[in-house]
Formats: C-alpha cells, sequence, structure tokens
C-alpha cells in the first residue's frame, strides 16, 4: 500500500473504530515515558529526522506518535476554521478545589481503588477540566496540550453535528420525520434514501458499511491528498455517502458508523444553506465566549469531517458542555433551544442500543449522537477514541471535559478508569456542595 | 507532469515571480465577470463538479480561480495558527469618507485620470481600507472577501519576517553582522554559509538560484504533498535551503529571491526558539487588536512559509500597518522596538537596488524586506504578487491596505493604477484634515 493510502487510512481506522475492535496493545509505553517532549516529537528547527512525524508517515496517528499528532493537525492536513468572532472570551470563574485529586473510585472490574490523581496519568489525559455550578475546580494539562493549544476531540464532532442536527430539528428548519432521499436526491438511491433524519441521527440506519471491509474506499474518498492516476472512485465525503448500499432494515438496530454523522453533515449543509462549520460558528461558537478559534480538518473540497475532524482548546470544550448543562443558555441568553437539548438528553431508544455489544455501558443509549447513560444522575456524553470526552451530570450540575491520547482507541479500553471516576466526583461535589453561582 | 507537482509549482511561480517576469494575459476577463461568486466557484453542498476547485488542480492558483483560492487556502493546504490571544479586538475608530471615491490620479503612463473608485475594480481589488490618523476613512470588499473572512497577503510575509527579524536585531537577539553559518550550522557549506544576516534581511545575496530553473525543486520540498516514490530530494524549506550554491559576492547587488525569506525565517527560529508563526504571535498578534486569527501554509513538517504563507483579515492588516506607522505603538504600549520600525524606514541601499530593474520604483530600495519609496512622504511598503499591499506613508499620517487578486502577478502590472492612487489620497487626505486623533 501506497504511504499517502496507508496514512489516510490509519486516520479513518482510528476515528471511526467500532466498539468490538479494541485491539490490544503489548505493554505499551506509561504516559510520562510516551509524553510527547519526553519522546522529543518535533522539536527544534528543524527537529532530527528520526524524531520527525509527517501526515504522509504510515504512523503518524498511532501510539505513540499519536499523542504529538492530536494536537497538530492543523499543519498536517487541510482544515476549515470555526471563526469565534471578534469579542473576547467569556470568564470561566475559577474555583479550584485541590481535594479531587484525593476522590477514590473503583474501576470497573478492579478489586482496588484508585484516586482521581491516579487516574489522570492511567488515562494518558492531555487535558482535563470539572465545572461545578460553572465555576471551574479541577484543570490539568500534560503531554501535547497547553490552555491556549488545541487538541482534536475525534468522535465527538459526531455529537456537535447531533447538537446543529436537534437544533435545526427544534427551529422546524429540518424534518427529522423526512426521508434522507427527499432532502438530498443525490442520496435517493443509496441505503440513505428511505432512511428518515431521525434514523440517521440515532445510527438505527440499516448500512452496507463496516469499518473493516468499506474503510479503504471512506478513507480515499475523504482524504485530502492526491488520488492515484487510476482512481475512479468517489472523491468527497459526499461522493462516497451515494455508493453506500442498504442492509437490512432501517430502525431496527443500533449500529455505532461514522458515516451517519457525514450524512447528518450533508443534511444540515442541505437544509440551513451553510457548512457544518459555517453555521457552528454563526450559532454557537461566536456566542458562547470561546477564548479559541476552533478548527474541523476538511476532504479535497473543504466538507468539514463531521464524523470526526473538529478540534478545539480544553476550556472551550468545557464552555460547549456548560451550554449543553445549562439547556442551551449563556448566561440569560437562550442560543439552543432548550428542546433540542431536552431531546438529546432523553437519548435514543435503549432496547435497540442493547443488542450492539458495549458492555461497559449497560442500559446506556444513543441518539442526536450523543451517548446517554441513563444512570439517576441523567448523566450523558459526547465520545471519541482515545479518551475524548464531554461528561455532562445536571444531577451534580457538573461537566467534566477531557482531552486524551490513550494507546488504544476504542473508550471501552479506558472507560473503567474514567466513568467510575466521573461519578465519584460528582458526588463529592454534591458532598461538598456550596451555593450555586448565579448565572 | 504529475497534478500534485503542477500545482506545488504554480504555487511557488505565483509566490515568487519577479519584477522581470510580468507576463501578460490576453484580454482577462473583467473584475466584475471573474468576480468568484458570479463564476459559481465552489457554491453549494457539493459545489458542481466544473465550479470545484482542489488543491491538486493544476490551475487552482491560475486566474480566474485564484480570485477564489485567495480567500481559501486554509482548507486547501496544512497550515499553522497565528493565535490573538483571549481578548476581544481593538477598536478601530470609523471616520469613513466617501470623497474619497471622487479623487483623480493620473497612472503612470497614461494621458487620461481615473478615479479612486474607478481603481477598485481595474486593480480587482477584493478589499481595500484606509487608515488616517487612525481612523478608518475608507473600507470596501468585494470578490470572495469579507469583513471577517482571512486572504492571502503573499509576499507581505516576507516584509512580516522583516519586521520580527529587525525586532530581534533591534532587541540584541540576532548579530546581523553575523554570517548566517555562523548562527546555522546546517547552513555553513551552501551560499548563505558566508553571507551576514542583513545580506539575507536586504536581499543583497549571490545565490545561485533563478525563479525559473530551481523552482521546481524548491517547490517540490516545501509542498506538503506527498513525494513521488523515487523522490530523494530536499522535503522541507529547511532541507532545500542547504542546496543553495553561491553565485557571485554578497552585497553586490539586490536581487529578489524567496529564498532569502525562509533563510530568515531559519535565523529566526534559530535565534530565538520560535517559529516564525509562534514568535509573531507571541509578540504581536496577540498585542495589536487583532479580530481574527491568522494563519501560515506550512511545509511538511509545519515550518511557516515566510517567503509567501501569511493570511489575515483585511482590518487586522489595517493594525499590522498602523503598528508600523505608530514606530512599534500600540496606544502606549511600545510592542516593537521604535528603532526596528526606523531601521525599516531607512530602507536598503539603494545604489544596488537601482539596477534590479523595476522600472516603476524609481528611486527606491529594499531593506528589512520592505520596500522602500524614498519619496518625499518617506513612504515604504510590503507588497505581495496580484496586488497586496500595506503602504504606510508616515508624512500624511496614512495607512492603505489592499487585498486583490490581479489577473497577472508582478505587481508592475498593477502599479500604474495603484502607486499615484495611493499618493493622491495622502494629499486629498492631507489638503481636508481635521485633527489628530489621540492615541
Amino acid at each position: 500500500m501506497k504511504p499517502m493510502l496507508a496514512s489516510a487510512l490509519t486516520l479513518a481506522v482510528t476515528f471511526t473504530v467500532s466498539a468490538g475492535a479494541l485491539a490490544q496493545t503489548a505493554s505499551p509505553l506509561s504516559a510520562q515515558d510516551s509524553n510527547p517532549e519526553t519522546m522529543g516529537w518535533m522539536q527544534g528547527f528543524p527537529p532530527a529526522a528520526d524524531k520527525t512525524i509527517r501526515f504522509t508517515d504510515p504512523d503518524f496517528f498511532t501510539f505513540p506518535k499519536l499523542r504529538w499528532t492530536v494536537c497538530h493537525f492543523r499543519q498536517l492536513m487541510p482544515n476549515v476554521g470555526v471563526s469565534k468572532g471578534s469579542a473576547g472570551a467569556r470568564p470561566l470563574p475559577l474555583a479550584l478545589d485541590p481535594g479531587l485529586d484525593s476522590v477514590r473510585f473503583t474501576p470497573l472490574g478492579a478489586d482496588t481503588t484508585m484516586t482521581w490523581n491516579e487516574a489522570f496519568a492511567a488515562n494518558y489525559t492531555d487535558g482535563i477540566l470539572v465545572l461545578h455550578h460553572g465555576r471551574v475546580v479541577y484543570e490539568r494539562y500534560d503531554g501535547c496540550l497547553k490552555p491556549d493549544g488545541l487538541h482534536a476531540v475525534m468522535s465527538v464532532t459526531k455529537s456537535i453535528a447531533g447538537l446543529l442536527g436537534e437544533m435545526l430539528v427544534a427551529e422546524g428548519k429540518l424534518d427529522d420525520a423526512a426521508l434522507v432521499g427527499s432532502i438530498i436526491p443525490e442520496l435517493k438511491d443509496s441505503a440513505f434514501g428511505d432512511a428518515t433524519v431521525r434514523q440517521v441521527m440515532d445510527m438505527t440506519t440499516a448500512l452496507a458499511y463496516s469499518e473493516d471491509a468499506d474503510l479503504r474506499t471512506y478513507s480515499m474518498a475523504g482524504s485530502p491528498l492526491p488520488k492515484p492516476k487510476d482512481y475512479t472512485g468517489p472523491r468527497s465525503y459526499f461522493e462516497y455517502l451515494q455508493t453506500v448500499k442498504k442492509a437490512g432494515t432501517h430502525g431496527e438496530a443500533f449500529a455505532y458508523k461514522t458515516i451517519n454523522a457525514d450524512a447528518l453533515g450533508w443534511l444540515i449543509a442541505r437544509s440551513s444553506g451553510q457548512s457544518v462549520a459555517e453555521l457552528f460558528s454563526e450559532r454557537i461558537w461566536s456566542r458562547i465566549g470561546a477564548e479559541r478559534e476552533a478548527f474541523f480538518t476538511a476532504d479535497s473540497i473543504g466538507t468539514p469531517f463531521a464524523g470526526g475532524g473538529f478540534n478545539v482548546s480544553l476550556r472551550d470544550l468545557a464552555r460547549l458542555g456548560q451550554l449543553m448543562l445549562d439547556e442551551g443558555r449563556v448566561g440569560s441568553e437562550q442560543i439552543v433551544p432548550a428542546a433540542a437539548i431536552a431531546r438529546i438528553r432523553n437519548g435514543g431508544e435503549a432496547a435497540l442500543f442493547a443488542n450492539a455489544g458495549y458492555t461497559r455501558l449497560p442500559g446506556w443509549s444513543y441518539g442526536g449522537q450523543w451517548w446517554v447513560s441513563n444512570d439517576e444522575h441523567g448523566a450523558y456524553a459526547a465520545r471519541g477514541v482515545y479518551g475524548q470526552t464531554i461528561w455532562v451530570d445536571p444531577k451534580a450540575d457538573m461537566v467534566i471535559v477531557r482531552l486524551a491520547s490513550y494507546p488504544v482507541a476504542a473508550n471501552a479500553a479506558n472507560d473503567p478508569t474514567s466513568l467510575p471516576a466521573y461519578r465519584a466526583v460528582a458526588e463529592y461535589l454534591m458532598a461538598n456542595d456550596g451555593a450555586p453561582l448565579a448565572r
């Protein structure tokens, strides 16, 4: 395989790895030993040849190199900006609580406990921030990430597309009962043609697409790199989607397939007249008081990768989580209809999720491209491979955002040292509760 | 030639076209007829096949497609951001003067006059803004550019590198009398080895490099695209610079060669420990009250293209011009040493410039990678192909910035309808002078 194909393939594999694809890396380097600064990646002008990472390297997004790459997608591939407008950042009030580091929890399936502090390195965390009552109670960085740096959020991107989709639905601009083919005629003869918008948003479409067999074609279509001379396949995400065939009946099972997010991105663009990046900037990013301009990686025609291309600072990801927790409000301004957030919190159909094989996520569902725990806190999440997370806990009035570069892609690998930790911190904060901050 | 080579080549040709290389396009489309919206480039999701522009198209940066491309480099190729920090924009006070549109001037070599308004379309202007006494007296957009959009400034980038270089010299961090080889040992055996930093900054190096014969290798080195399988040449700007041979004696003549800017970029990185993009962000972009994050296009190892890769909004380019006019101050804060700006205003050696063939620029010189007119207004400029300009007129207390997409690359083509227009507007503003704004 040519290097450029291999790298595109690697990228897509890691963007889209499914629940069942939990690969095991034999004794990977520790978080400390794999720290990109320790490894020496891309230091100096120029970096040493054996410390150089290029987009065309077949392993540019494989551990441990990925620990550098997650912070540097912009310099590796084309992308589109998400402007935050010309206003300054909205302050995130600080109320740091050193007590969090001592919070103990029992990892899933473990006999012994672990502290929040120990989980930081165990999860190869690049940055984690906890908001309680809208105040920063914990904020910590490592690896390639700095407070003003950007980091890939991988499939958290899908939840951003889902939020935009639910917003358009709540505003009556996108009919979630409509057939996709009625909105995008180019998709009429594809698997998506007779699926409803809702089925795409909840990933209950029946698609003849597997991350294994069809990945190469999908990756080639979305890659911004030149195609081989004899290439005749699809040359963009939109072209690829037109080739997808149906397998089974829509609406009968949840199946996590990235191409649903790309189809939703197309639905958003067609119904709003703006790309996912443009709509997100105009409706949300320029109105939540973001600190940094964010970006989406893009295919060769500038389509933002709705399935996994968003890159953002940790604090700004926290602002997005707080927007969810505040049911679409920023201060006194309702920037997203509360009905859109309510729909996301409500989740998808748990019965359709149950057979999808997520043993770490019993009782959960997936709806509007968000993961909903259905626990007694009403917690829900945006999740991306290698540990990217927005965790919203309405009962605890808490948001946790985490950016990470775990050696294994599928989150089933880090869920044991993550999910119970989130809950333990929520309970700690509720037990030590102060007065909520007016907002 | 393979498409990817051709496109890289096109890019470099247009970045670096020299004074003598004034090609004539036979009857190009008018500004109105070549407007990217009129042409229909990249409209819709997806755009029509014959209206799609990709980085791998051989003509992606040829008129008329270039009129779209100048605003969209970010989605075409990898790049590095220039953060503006988390503060809001510094207001640009408005004092719009509709009288400017009627200002008349005589184009160089012409018998009849033209108005400022007529020059707008004649120069294929995408955006032009005039600051007088620090206030916006004129601001107008067309083509692909919007007030919040970014546009390539081409070789104006060299002047940004020059500003950073002069700043480091003024601060004693870079010795302009030192030999390049003493600062960058990797360049010791190249043509740059026994050139002084000053000779690089003033482009009086004697380099066996022509934009014709050596362009292909240079372009391939700097291209972020995959190299052919059998490629053994340089794979970055820095690697290319090491291959340049000497031709003649340094310091004897001005010769405009883009690779001097790349060498200066390397000198800046080596002496400051930061890339041109990082240093520019920390020292200038985060302190001038910019509205938008800017960016540099990058090679395959993330090196910002110091010779021509900067992209910026019109208003922020005006803020940069105002910084020059205000001798390095923003409000009451001195962010660049006044000595650095004074050195730039002073220009290079006019005698070394005189024989370089710039018939439109009699009596000018080039120093610190800025163009200095030596006229009685003390006007000086940053200039990039297709009409990109920062024009600083100290006597009139005026800055003009222009972003454009002229059909012909070399500015000799648009100088006749630009240079006398700048002077005429300066004289108009001086004749109608109000009280200077306190700043």
